[in-house]
């Protein structure tokens, strides 16, 4: 006897009994019993959830305009589908995130739910498949093999613009900071030794400068995943697909997810290409590296407050130690290197699913998806945490700065020109043992006139290129 | 003027409401508002809460033996840490666990709840610092760069006996496997290639064993972490400790832990040192590596049905095609897989993350923890589902098996020592452009006599080393 | 006494004996003695010799028309540099390819011998640096910080065109197999299971495609190496530069080099941004987990020759085994795929470095350089192999193909559309069990029509999508 | 017409000429052909070349003893082994170090060049095979898959033995610095923010510790490769081996390469297994982060000379900068970082090969070898690097560093067990916006009398664990 809170569904497998309050059917429930890896549902990913609905709204639309589909069925498809990316039901996707299967259980949960509501609009009872069938009629034309990554592709270029919006926002910052020090003399250093003057407005200049390059290639690589694969059915070659299909779904899926999607030329390669993926994870790296070495430069420019360079000063954000008084440590560039590593190594797991694919499929696509998505979020909280609790504080120990430029060996360089390489090195050199100023030593050696040297190390000389200064 | 529903709490940023219903204090809030990363809170890691309470338990036991801490301030610290490590009030635990500040908020979580219990137990309000004080009390001797690396391991310890136990379990599925198997002849083979027969008990034995080699190297490198730093306090000087501390407080941790720590003879080594962290992430990955071949092997051997080599059958879990009708697929060590290439992308980070240390502190072990500890928990369910979900149901398809090696061109290697490498060629090269058989063509070539023939193809004999069979 | 067949130079450090007959001088030889360390010299790379030699021909002739320069030092200069770019006196540049100092000892190796050879041009001795000096002269308005990555970039860019080459080759084998095979039915595959049919030239396209785009993915890389940041001088202030020069030079360097080269809008980002080589490397790595996966499925694809799927066969090479008469192996694509897991371990070692960067330098561009030089140079080389000695000679196993379709269950998944998911289920779950055809299941179930079902399973009606037959 | 200085071989593809003086014979001439990747041979890895003369000749003497091979013969085999022990005939090992075939290519040029030799040595000619050949009695009872890991860990236990000693000397210099700098006061850091005081000795000793923790691992590690699987043959059943040859063999094996080696328990498992390179290149990951911390802080304690910490020199090696005069840079250091870099990619190579091996082999066992032993042999060099030219001539800027303890505000923290962390927390606030001492606020406000205030900030009192100081 059936227990009056559940209801019999079957597969292929037999009976079981599913909870009558269920949106999800028994393929669900099989793939919550087989994948309890993770505790991480698919429903912490709206983004997904949202995209696979509108693929399943295209779907149907497309299907009843090739005459495969009756109205009625897909108008009930259809409302599911709109309620679903509005945000409901997505509690009812209780699949963990990483998952054998190549997505089916991801798409299966999909079919279901939105069967069982499309059922339940209808007036019919969760359940009644042979009303509204999860596969056959809301997977109508449809595999996993080119749902599960057309919609990983749709979520990803959500996320990717969300990250490239943090980017924008805290290259904003960095400008902002660049300009408010734009007068502030300082040393630049090369392998940590002392070099030549900079401005510390061109060293924030150049944080600004890796971002933004950094928003370009994010915004090439969402071009990559703008190619879809929907259409190929199992392998890539559409078997059960309509010919007309692949085109009319594309057109109806750009419309409703907003992004102009392309369908790619060779299906076949398409369903079983993690490449794109790869590379999107590539470029996330790369923002990733260049952060984290942003992070580094702040939190070694800010060492101190009396030991270390103490150049700059990060707003303090909390009481820096459980032991020591008065402590105030650079935690926020800390969080932020944190997240480069961990993207870092999400790329390396991205990189070993991709190259396990075999012939026709990629059966590791949903530990692609739980890393790239990952990266993304946390790139995402790593940037407006960045931005807003660190960066836009940020102030400039004025005088400090100034002195190490003043009391600097590195300005000889500026006198190359003038005095030659040789004799250059020989009054670095004695400076450095004497500790005595470049500017003392190059007058007493006479090399260079005091008016012309006092010309060649104006400050706002030091920091750009000059043509030589006549004697 | 307060809300009522909160306390005032103070720090060195200034005043802050509080929820009067929190253990936690002002600390953990400003950590709440620094690191929203992950959504994933200390909450999610109960043995890390547990490690850091019997910390400081340990701590609060110590430090009233050498005469530092009252009695009533004691007993009431030693009862908060009892409720927590028994499961209560986990909930409080709330800052990410990708923070920046080297688990300093770790720390101060747990300094502030604890220290809220036991002002409670005292019949104090939460918030009456002066009566016991998170830092002065909770904390006192100690720091969190003793406490936070101490409890990583504890809780590390635990998380890897846990592993160990579900490896042993899935090796003891496969050494029945191995045993059932022990007398079916199959085809090996090395780089796909048909190689020499073997039987398929001596295949599965091997996966046996190379969970039992693991075992042991876990085994190992839980030895690595029960060296602790706990007594170094702020960089390993002990700086605030009493001489004593360092060695009475190990010995009450490792009795409330029941695991047998030892204090590092280096601690200003060891307190920068993330080596061991890095060692254990390597053996993980060690694991995973082993276990992925593991699961691409399985998945191999039972391709098909019709179109693989259809050697072995995994149990059915659940439909593996929402498109393709009777499709079933190895879902369970596809799903092993994955969790495998986690594992070793967590490695890179864990590698970077130790990498970056400086000088006296590494600001990024949080990374690790969240990391390791993933790599260890999913490892953990990656083995017991692929013991129950997979392994133990295995079968093995005889009679294609049995066909190969009657078949096979390979058994002629067995031939070698009585006819000769190049005479061996030969026959293999004539077998394979005609597709006859290897025993046909040895005696009508006439290079054997039948029965010793027969004598050296007798399966128990290609499956072993054999002295040389007489003519 | 100085011995005859030396010479003294002198540095920061004192006097110290060069061969007489070495072109390189002081600062070489002390790099010499420094890093000794792989064993593999600058001389193993004439891409970076010809692109420095490259950079101070066009810096020399830009000194010269700023007037910096005379003509008679400048065309001694561009001179000796023609020479080295035609081949001449590589195996002088004897620094180890992994040094310290961000790439200096490079750079002073060429100042060095252009310098000598130049003064050997002018008639004097080497070594007579009054007469014409490696920094004052050679290295004019110029820095390692920009000369050495700006050499990086014109040297990957040749690197990068030569594999497109290879790449490109190997493709248009795959093409040539593809429409070879392209009327040869097989059954697809996903998660190593059967799915539903497909030609064995579909199957070799998508090798060919996926190779085409990682060409196109590989062009845009080289866009982003095309903008250098010569002119920056020691950290891109441009400091003793004329401000003419940074245009000039790029000028007569594309001209020189033939590449159309881009002056970075921010030469101080330029100078420490590692960025587009990490984007190099990531595409490289794209790049190299195709190639291994495509590896990966010819050697599944020629598993047996009995126990295995048999389906190619790919060219014997060489013997297989040293014990097993007769045996070959797939040694062409393991290689390759060797050669991938290299390019997948050098991105990490980028990575790393690029991360490591600090300031207003990163540090450690040599192992940059050393890592993506190998990576494109063994991908080409492994293109080269694979087209060569592999894809060119694979034949097709077409009756062991055709029959594995006639035989199939899969191709049930073709009648979805006319008999509905369930029933479909239940024909694939019978044949399986009873290992009885598709097709006469549903005839004896009467599920279709008998001239119905054979048109929906003509062979060309399988690969390809296709509208409802009408009954 | 055959070249005169030419000689035909013939294997299973057919007849080739080998050049007449050649000692390897038509399977090495084939494998140069097919392998043409990195140009780098077996001959530049004396360790694998030895290693592999030491198993044949192992061989031979079991085989004799067996009654398997005539005593002319073994006499002839086991000299030419010895010979090329002793450095003989290395050019003649020409495969390319990465090459398909799981190894096969190097064991066949092993059995070629001494079987030849032994030829040579009874008096025959050089391809006379049928007096002696290179697989019936070189190879005899071997097969390429237990001869070619078996020389892998016999090299690698060679090279990990130089590499411990070269930490070993490494680490005695670091030793002699702590104790040269054992009262050298200073401020340590954490997160690079000023901690607590400490010696420079006793930062000097973590870089020993660090050290003798990362020998005892590698010796450990060590262990883990003295399990050998020689006797297993093709795929570890031992196939054509007599029952005795493992145990012999390994005696003789043991004896002559002077390891105490250990045959597996499973030779099944050990053939395939490469669960022991994978940790040992984990360990070598973990001795690469190590040194690169290492690294880290001495380019960082170096850094300046003005702008930067300037707390110790490092020894100038050469100049350091082609543009910046008197500029002299860490480039040890640096060039020690990069290796680890290396070693860090290496370790992912690794890993992925090892994740690929399929069944009974791992064809990917060469590029393991190949990152392996570049991995052992870049850090030796790195370690010998880093001691002769860097740690041994580091010298301390004492007055800086007493200055920087002098006036630090971390010192408060060895207040805490007097004035509480709240009363420390006020004085710290007030000395960071003042600018004022520790000391004189401590005693303005009264919070402690003067003379314990000495007591507790007595220079040796604070870098260690300390009693309360009584009032």
């Amino acid at each position: 006897m059936t227990d009056p809170a559940t209801r019999i569904e079957h597969d292929l497998l037999g009976d079981r009994e599913v909870p009558r309050s269920a949106y999800y059917g028994i393929h669900t429930l099989r793939a919550v019993e087989n994948f309890s890896i993770t505790g991480t549902t698919l429903a912490t990913c709206p983004d997904l959830i949202r995209a696979l609905a509108a693929i399943k709204q295209a779907a149907a639309l497309t299907n009843r305009e090739l005459g495969l589909l009756d109205v009625e069925r897909c108008d009930a498809i259809v409302a599911a589908c709109i309620e679903i990316r509005s945000g409901a039901l997505h509690d009812q996707f209780v699949v963990d995130q990483i998952q054998g299967g190549a997505g089916t259980s991801t798409n299966m949960n999909a079919n279901e739910v939105i069967a069982n509501r499309a059922l339940e609009l209808l007036g019919a009872a969760r359940g009644d498949y042979g009303r509204l069938h999860p596969n056959e009629h809301v997977n109508m034309g449809q595999s996993t093999n080119d749902v599960y990554p057309t919609a990983l592709k749709i979520a990803g270029i959500g996320a990717i613009r969300r990250l490239i919006d943090a980017m924008a926002r805290l290259r904003g910052s960095f400008e902002a900071k660049a300009e408010e020090f734009r007068d502030v003399l300082k040393m630049g250093r090369t392998q940590l030794q002392d070099a030549v003057p900079m401005t510390l407005g061109q060293e924030f200049g150049t944080y600004a400068r890796m971002l933004a390059e950094d928003e370009a290639r994010l915004g090439e690589a969402e071009l990559l995943i703008r190619e879809i694969n929907l259409g190929a059915t199992a392998i890539g070659t559409g078997i059960t697909a309509h010919p007309l299909y692949a085109g009319l779904v594309r057109e109806r899926l750009s419309t409703i997810a907003e992004i102009p999607l392309i369908t790619a030329e060779d299906l076949v390669e398409a369903t079983q290409d993690c490449g794109a993926f790869v590379q999107v994870s590539g470029v996330l790296k790369r923002v990733a590296v260049k952060l984290s070495k942003t992070c580094n430069d702040l939190r070694l420019l800010s060492s101190g407050p009396r030991a270390g360079l103490n150049e700059i000063n990060l707003p303090a954000r909390q009481a820096g130690s459980s032991i020591m008084p008065g402590k105030v440590n650079p935690v926020i560039p800390e969080v932020v290197n944190q997240v480069a590593f961990e993207v870092i190594g999400n790329d390396v797991t991205i990189t070993f699913a991709a190259e396990g694919g075999q012939l026709q499929l990629n059966a590791f696509e949903p530990v692609i998806a739980y890393s790239l998505f990952r990266s993304l979020a946390h790139l995402e909280a790593a940037c407006r945490t960045l931005d807003l609790h660190c960066v836009r504080g940020i102030t400039a120990n004025r005088e400090r700065l100034r002195a190490s430029v003043e009391n600097s060996i590195g300005i000889v360089t500026a006198l190359n020109p003038y005095i030659g390489y040789r004799n250059a090195t020989a009054v670095a050199m004695e400076a450095h043992a004497t500790g005595r100023g470049v500017y003392d030593l190059v007058l007493e050696k006479q090399l260079m006139a005091r008016d012309q040297l006092d010309r060649v190390l104006q400050p706002d000389q030091l920091t750009r290129p000059q043509a030589l200064t006549a004697l």
